[in-house]
């Protein structure tokens, strides 16, 4: 028999192209304190969350995003013993991070308290890592908590939604000016940076903001299907590591890994010509 | 005032995801002796031409398909002096072939005569390689023509559509037996083979195949935004060069590049986990 709910969620560039999904059950759709919040089931990605219109996790991709953001800081730094997420309500991020046995101390500091209750409830295998104990989640303003907290990071990951929305502020200089103070002195900051498709604008604009603050910035790209184009950029920011120099090989079982590995990790710094000439 | 011509194109995949874009204007439509062929003019991707359903190449996106399948295995192989490329209808890859002064001679073996008029009429800056006197197009199947031609070549470019439709015979063994005796004994098959994200088990059966037949098979990948899940995978089969240890760097110049670079070349056959375990 023919299914007849015939229900898309579109997630459109300029209104006018983007990754369209049909879904197989509305599992939850509500509205925070900052933002609507979406549960889909769908067919070919399985549950998705979607915040502020925008997929942010889907079940078949996840994993891309999460290994990517965390594995390439977290094998650089020699000993990050204390890890500071900001966003990563869905705990996806923390859940890579916990894989790594130096960290001691991982601290989320996510705005949207509604975010963590939706994906403790339906995506329990993507936010089980908040009940580790190493583990504290902070409700507050990234941008405020940066400001304000007398605490200093080894590794600071910057696991936020777009730049529209209740993160905005997490993609300006003055939020980067104080992770940069908050960092030890050999610290790493890794920051998802949008499309190099799409976005192109927008990350010029984030890199010169990185250069002035950092005196060791790359780019790295992965293939995340589900986000906008299908191509996507992180920002690695450090005081004293480089990304490749420093690599001295993985410190997590790989094995278990479904993206990441030794030769991705160097690899997704080698740009595209296209893409080389946003950063440099 | 708002545009109310509400007309999409969406390609799906298992009908339940994939790729959406909105349509300025049609600007050819028709049916060939072999499939449909339409160009779209989008805001986002600019012109597009659609094959069977599935888009073969956008003006915005078109060169990393083209500079990926032809660059690569065109600076591995020492003196690629004759090239063949089986499908390709377009002239993408024609274009950046003739980027190497050391090709004399390229033939086309394009089924479908009426992709080549439609591709010279609407995509003139993709398609005006077939004007230069090197070229030379022959309107026939490609594995017919591969099972009967006394010709022999330094490279082949397998530049197909998806394995529905006139390319299915494309992606068969049979097909590739008889590339590999068409290649001289130091010669390079390339192939575009599909989606690793989407189509699994159809690139293990191929990569089975390769492996049946060539000594060095290698895959290697490239982000395409238009192209189902934004991940492209190209297969790399040559009877006596190595993709990485026989690379001695470019033979074209790469400033006039938008994708391809040394690093680039290198780092394409750095395979996720995910996509290795379909090759190993």
């Amino acid at each position: 028999m023919e299914d007849l709910w015939n229900i898309w969620f579109s997630e459109l560039h300029r209104k006018s192209a983007g990754l369209t999904v049909k879904i197989k059950d509305i599992l939850f759709s509500g509205k925070s304190d900052f933002q609507r919040i979406e549960v889909f089931d769908t067919e070919v990605f399985g549950k998705v969350l979607v915040l502020y219109g925008s997929i942010m996790i889907s079940e078949r991709d996840e994993f891309i995003y999460h290994e990517m953001i965390t594995h390439v800081p977290l094998n650089v730094h020699p000993a990050p013993e204390s890890v500071l997420v900001v966003g990563g309500g869905d705990g996806g991020t923390v859940r890579e991070v916990l894989k790594h046995k130096d960290v001691k101390k991982v601290k989320v500091v996510e705005i949207d308290r509604m975010v963590v209750e939706v994906c403790k409830r339906f995506f329990p295998e993507i936010s089980g890592g908040f009940d580790d104990p190493k583990v504290e989640i902070v409700y507050n303003d990234g941008a405020r908590f940066m400001a304000e907290t007398g605490e200093r990071f080894d590794v600071v990951i910057i696991d936020s939604s777009d730049p529209v929305g209740p993160a905005e502020v997490l993609f300006q200089r003055q939020f980067y000016e104080n992770v940069y103070r908050k960092l030890k002195e050999d610290g790493i900051m890794v920051a998802q940076t949008e499309s190099p498709f799409y976005d192109r604008e927008a990350i010029s604009k984030i890199y010169r903001s990185f250069k002035q603050i950092f005196p060791i910035v790359s780019m790295y790209i992965a293939s995340i299907p589900t986000y906008p184009s299908g191509l996507w950029s992180f920002g690695f920011c450090s005081k004293r590591f480089h990304p490749i120099h420093d690599f001295r090989g993985t410190k997590v079982d790989c094995a278990s890994l479904r993206y990441y590995n030794p030769d991705v990790h160097v690899a997704s710094f080698k740009l595209p010509n296209f893409i080389k000439e946003l950063v440099e």
